[in-house]
């Protein structure tokens, strides 16, 4: 717990642009990341950057901020503004992004970095010139932080599955099975970038290199629209409303992306990130399968990492479920006793304070935005061979 | 979320007494509650009291809380504090919780309510006079607050599960399975009351009677204590500190307990609560058996309710794993999207948001001391059934 | 595989009496045995003795006996007959068994023992005098012979575990949860002796006492009949024939048992039999908890043992789940490759190898009667103390 | 169970072709299918055929066959012979069912069906043929006769999950995840035909389009092959043998495969078959999604079937556990009381059972040889694309 003289120590400031879904998980870890861990710098939550001003100023009561803003150009010369936490759609990435660094902002942007390679490299740029001047930036692939996977990774590092030889990752949800499910903003091309393929299956890449430590150099992908007209929302429903409007529109992403990658050390890895797996509300599981032993984790069942020891005999061996939640699980120190679980927005929390301990350190925070922009150009890799017969495609 | 106007609503200032485990666990709920849920007064974290000043100072600080006493009889002539909630042990219980009701301040008691029967009463009487002069009290039986608890508990009332007859209840850790684990106070009698039986197995005994909505009337007990000696620990050493003092003594109180309750409907349930099952670190289960289905959660799958409907035809029925996170889940709404799972510390968080509800709108929140106190009968009387070897004994 | 020279080997001539569920698993056995297994005698199925002599007859063609019998007591003189195997009626083991070791013939008997103890002392003391002359009796207590069991088993002995402190056992099914499901007779007491208890406890208690190699000394039970009149079967109906016909009888033995027991050595276990565990088909789950480990199995996961390593450091520790199908594995050498499952029945075939090897090399095979006796002084003592208000009695 | 009058029944003579791991598990189907179920004809198990005459009549003996064969030519022209079941190298299908067929002899063959697709042709137009004058063929895909896999099946055609939109398939073992371990005939093209893909992927594909009623018509596969050189295993070793020779050889066959195919309905499979996935000893799982529910198998968890009912209310769903052990279960009435668990080798006798039912009546067996062969042709087209960077290729 916090126990150093707060006034012996730095102050952060922080703004958040956005406060819809990620603007809720991103304001919550702010609020408890000093609260449960011994941060070495004094955060304060300083301005909420919404659109709307009236709505800008009603977020930011609710959600902790001490005051409002509605154009997030106003940020990059506010003083009392260190860092920039961007959490609005990923068209808007860039431009926020970019203009923060080059302002001196230290940047947490919420993943995927970006809707397109270039904004991408634009911002890997930008990263890489302000880091020289110790301005930090990180991108928000938050499962990284999951107690069990950090735990996992650091497993990995310590060789206890040794080679590691494929990965088996599914991102499977089933919101839209159903036909009549109405369009969205989510399936229509120009707004969301792609489906299923950049909206879950980015945490899959993610995830596949962190715990490999390695990078997908090739992929053979497909992708798949099962639904391929929908009823119009009715104007003024929100997401999931179900009057629809007269007529139908095309669905112009992807429900399902399936594909394989391979890694620079020989790994081969498949992904599914789907849509329309009947019953699958948010899984992601992972398996990585070394040389020496193998580990898997399920996103649902957030608390567990299944661990199987090659080096047992095997008439004693299996996968063994360990809850991740001991003194010595990464982050776990800072919560509540063994077995008393935590959920997926603690991910987020955890974030922050890497972020923050990477920013009074000097040291550039991970996941790097050249992370993240390898993350995009497997994606986009992955659309390019979908679009040439699943022909395997560098990356 | 939290639309309403704020300035035309009424507000509760709340003080907490006691900053240990459990102290940050209501903190954090206290804290969570409003950004969250959309309550009908205004809280405020307006004091944490805390019997060494420096101490209650700095944990205030840490924890949120406005302002800090080191003395809780202080609290109850200040008129910004509108409710106390009591996170001290359990021998401090009664005093506190009787002088604040007689004083006119909601209470908001951690489980078991007392140390004692006696003291049980007392404050079950307290809390009946200041209910009918509209103070309320609630006991902290934070598990009820679990969504899936409480998605169970809307099926049994909705006859899901038909009528129940067998309940078969689990609290099972492995925490001092080392017989070199030394003495700490949790292990004498004086000091902890009674070991797993009234630690983890009061959590049992209400989960039980909360979710038949039935009361145990009659108990047949045994207690057992494994390790008998253990070494002393070492002054200044925290809980399970291993640097031994020299020499060894008495574990005075049980570390399992096993007890068999008839409610008065008929049903009956089996109930083990034990510190001796290795590899079990948090696992709490109960599965009700009812004429028509049943029902199962276990606290480590903190998400997941288990149900059968017995409805189904046989060659296609089964237990199926609901993901008890939807926007119809009890209390999920305020959360994430379906399948971000959420974990332990939500429950206290629906205590309090159901506490400020009953609160604004006069009702007597549950569950009452009065529920409090049954459980502490059902305690003493497996203890009298254990001291005259097991025999069935009325509660 | 056999590949012994069978000109050269003895040979053992059995015969089976009773040709019911039993009959037919034992059959089955026995014809399976030497299939898989290199057996030191060369089995013959002799004879199948039943009732009817015309049921007789076709049923030893159907499970493949050479011929059949209409009287057990004609066995007893036939000189073609080395061993009996008993699959009646728990009333009817004592007279044969008796007759038949006394006779000189080997002895088989389905558990539970007898229906009294009285009856399984005249066994045992009988087994006891046979032994003496080479002659010798097994109690089919077939669980023991699940590979997984047999694993747990020696993973006991072997010290993998430690010192065991609690075990906790169930049995839970539901196959008479409906009210309406007719009167039997199972539910009576003079022909089934007890309900859960006998029926289904007899194996936990069994399993308790082997995989603890202790004997259980004192116990505290509880007995309940959920449902106490249930209609009465149609005439000719069978059992679970839903025709009722006129009127309701009483149900005079327990639904449900719950008892703990003492071991010699300390170990605390609790029990619970039950028919009333709605949506629980044939659940025996066992959980033995050391101060080194803990093992774990549940027969309708039949291949799976599961195995908490105590010694693991925390932070990487839980309970594995053995696929306990590895050449290694106890009996599962003769069967398939890693991984291709075998089921409930293979445990019959286990011992009916076990007991041939025993009778081939003269060592007294178990479970012996002594260890079915003991079973029965633990089910007795369960009434007896639940007779005195679950008062703890000496067994 | 049977109890027809066999003297008026037909019979069926049965050769067996091969006495290795197929010829065990099929010769216990033919002595197990009669003793449990009510066959139509009689079944006489006449002759196993070996190349070796001594080996063929120890393993005659040994597995029940009356007579032994050493050329399987013979079998062709014995009158006592009305069916040949073949579990010889798949090198060896073609040559022996198309004599067999034409010389008017029943057959069931091994799977897969035969190494290249122009046998598999072969066979199949043989078949065609043979079945226009009454004698049937099947291929021993017997997975299909699991029953959890019959439940499915029907719950399909049932409708019970709608129109199936996705699969997601996979075969993962781990034997020779170690580099250590040497060369083996399995691991060479020209003696194997393929690795995992032709060995277990064969498996998933028969499922695939069996659940779904429907054929794939394109895919896009990838082959990888780990580890290239392993230690040549020392002369007289078998498989698995560790005393390596010297020197290395190369290894010529697929260790992983993974493959998408799309169905003519539209349905996207996904399918990996992998010797690598460490820790996964037998796991073949299948889930297949539609517009209104899910089902799941994986073999190592024989008895059970996971079913999502996507018509329940969210709030209340969840795959279900189902243990398809019931009497209405397909094919488990023959076996044992609810909750009394089967296994693997129970396929091959529920195939026999199929297989006899059909000749009496005589309708066509499935899997049909045309069944056979559409999985070999996407077995070849999976090779065919691998070849060609993934590319999708028509089957």
């Amino acid at each position: 717990m916090n126990s150093k003289d707060s006034s012996a120590r730095g102050r952060l400031n922080v703004a958040i642009v956005g406060a819809g879904f990620m603007g809720r998980a991103h304001s919550n870890a702010w609020r408890q990341a000093p609260k449960f861990f011994d941060l070495p710098l004094d955060v304060s939550m300083a301005v909420l950057c919404r659109a709307d001003s009236a709505r800008a100023q009603e977020a930011a009561e609710l959600l902790g901020w001490e005051s409002s803003e509605s154009d997030w150009r106003n940020l990059l010369t506010r003083d009392d503004v260190d860092l920039i936490d961007i959490c609005v759609p990923g068209a808007l990435h860039a431009d926020i992004a970019v203009a923060a660094l080059n302002a001196g902002k230290h940047v947490l942007c919420e993943k995927p970095l970006a809707n397109t390679v270039e904004q991408a490299e634009a911002m890997a740029e930008a990263a890489q010139r302000a880091a020289a001047r110790g301005v930090q930036s990180m991108v928000g692939f938050s499962y990284r932080r999951a107690p069990a996977i950090a735990l996992a990774r650091r497993m990995v590092v310590e060789g206890k599955i040794g080679r590691i030889q494929q990965i088996r990752a599914g991102y499977r949800q089933d919101f839209i099975v159903d036909p009549n499910e109405p369009l969205s903003w989510r399936l229509e091309k120009d707004k969301a970038g792609s489906g299923a393929l950049g909206d879950i299956g980015a945490h899959l890449i993610d995830l596949c290199q962190y715990l490999a430590d390695d990078t997908i150099t090739e992929v053979s992908g497909t992708l798949e629209t099962f639904v391929k007209r929908r009823p119009l929302a009715a104007p003024g429903s929100g997401l999931g409303g179900r009057q629809a409007a007269e007529g139908y529109g095309d669905v112009t992403v992807d429900d399902a992306a399936w594909f394989l990658g391979r890694m620079s050390q020989g790994t081969v890895a498949s992904f599914e990130a789907t849509r329309f797996a009947t019953g699958r509300k948010n899984e992601l599981t992972i398996e990585v399968s070394g040389s020496a032993g193998a580990l898997r984790w399920n996103l649902e069942d957030y608390n567990v990492l299944e661990y199987y020891d090659g080096s047992e005999p095997a008439v004693e061996s299996g996968f063994r479920r360990i809850l991740a939640t001991e003194p010595d699980t990464p982050y776990y120190h800072a919560w509540w006793p063994t077995g008393h679980v935590i959920g997926w927005e603690h991910g987020f929390t955890h974030q922050v304070v890497d972020l923050v301990n990477a920013i009074a350190s000097g040291e550039s925070p991970r996941p790097t935005f050249a992370e993240g922009l390898s993350v995009q150009r497997v994606l986009a890799a992955v659309e390019r061979s979908a679009a040439s017969r699943a022909s395997w495609t560098d990356v």
